[in-house]
């Protein structure tokens, strides 16, 4: 195995590293992120950082990066307080990438790549109607990461919109079935093909496939 | 599609709720994370919620449970400073999948479940030897996350160990070909088979499948 130092690593081209550092990572879950402005102007965009918090109570994390870099979904989370995170599925992965495009902030990212917005009940952030798994969220807290100007968003789940025969006996979603898609560096998405479920592990026992 | 509120997700009992929930979330990578107490005592847990941070520099988070419930790898990170971050292929997923099991803190996870501990230079903490790409990591922050006492784990990057061959010309590491694999709720784990890399997007250019 080859040993590489972060001294050989800071030496690279921005673009190489950058695909290295996100690949290394690891796989991420692909999701779209609708929020709309103060206005009820509507924010469409691509995010591979969802990060479970917990399920009691229901937090979901996901990292925005710099302000700089990407202001328009986090500044419409803190002007309303609410959006949605929708499962990226192969039927509109090209137009889910698209969304990474540096629109100006009047354009609705939901025109440009023709996707359809899904407004229900009275949540003001838009779903994507294409995604077969959804939910949404009120922000929690907006936590800043000082080394990198990232940062973590905190939401409470408070709706989701799925299909009913996706959820197991035991509560598992089958996201296999469903298609949702992982995403991995800066450009690439896959889909997922199941080897296992174990049993709860514990000390002195042998670890047992249940799938 | 059904439209389930928080509402009645709280009404559901605690294994299916966190199934659930956990699910939700969507797919995420799935690693062992190797750690050593300042007795030099090694621990090995897995991990479902690395998430990438940034680039340059090269910081990587992910989220530990409350100290009740996942005392050890935190603690031995405080103590230290340094761990390591090893992708869970799948000659080794039984092994890893075993180490979530709560041993005794003075067991050692590396011996319990039949994984190899893999010291190199001066790294104090133990990597996964069967594991086919692996880096070190260097304490840069704890975050605390009061809502319900998890914490964000911030560390800079200071080594790699990866096959040369899975590194493309631009930097994209092909974790298909390595079979990292992608975890999912409390107990599934999956391969993944690619769909496409697209090239950066731009507003007023057509998506463009680059593989």
């Amino acid at each position: 195995m080859k040993h590489i130092s972060i001294d050989v690593i800071e030496t690279w081209a921005r673009f190489y590293r950058a695909n290295f550092i996100n690949c290394l990572s690891g796989f991420k879950s692909a999701n779209l992120i609708g929020t709309v402005n103060k206005s009820g102007q509507p924010n469409l965009a691509v995010f591979s950082s969802v990060v479970h918090l917990g399920s009691d109570p229901a937090l979901i994390g996901f990292i925005n990066r710099p302000l700089a870099a990407a202001p328009h979904t986090i500044q419409n989370i803190e002007a309303t307080g609410v959006y949605t995170i929708n499962h990226i599925n192969p039927s509109f992965v090209e137009k889910a990438h698209q969304t990474s495009a540096k629109y100006p902030v009047e354009v609705n990212e939901f025109e440009a790549v023709d996707l359809q917005p899904l407004f229900i009940d009275n949540i003001i952030a838009p779903f994507v109607q294409e995604s077969l798994i959804k939910y949404s969220l009120e922000l929690v807290e907006i936590v800043p990461i000082k080394h990198n100007n990232t940062f973590l968003v905190i939401g409470a789940i408070t709706n989701v919109l799925i299909h009913e025969t996706l959820i197991g006996e035991d509560g598992f979603i089958s996201l296999e079935k469903a298609e949702s898609m992982v995403s991995l560096g800066l450009d690439a998405y896959f889909t997922t093909k199941i080897k296992a479920r174990y049993g709860y592990a514990k000390p002195d026992l042998p670890i047992k496939k249940i799938i």
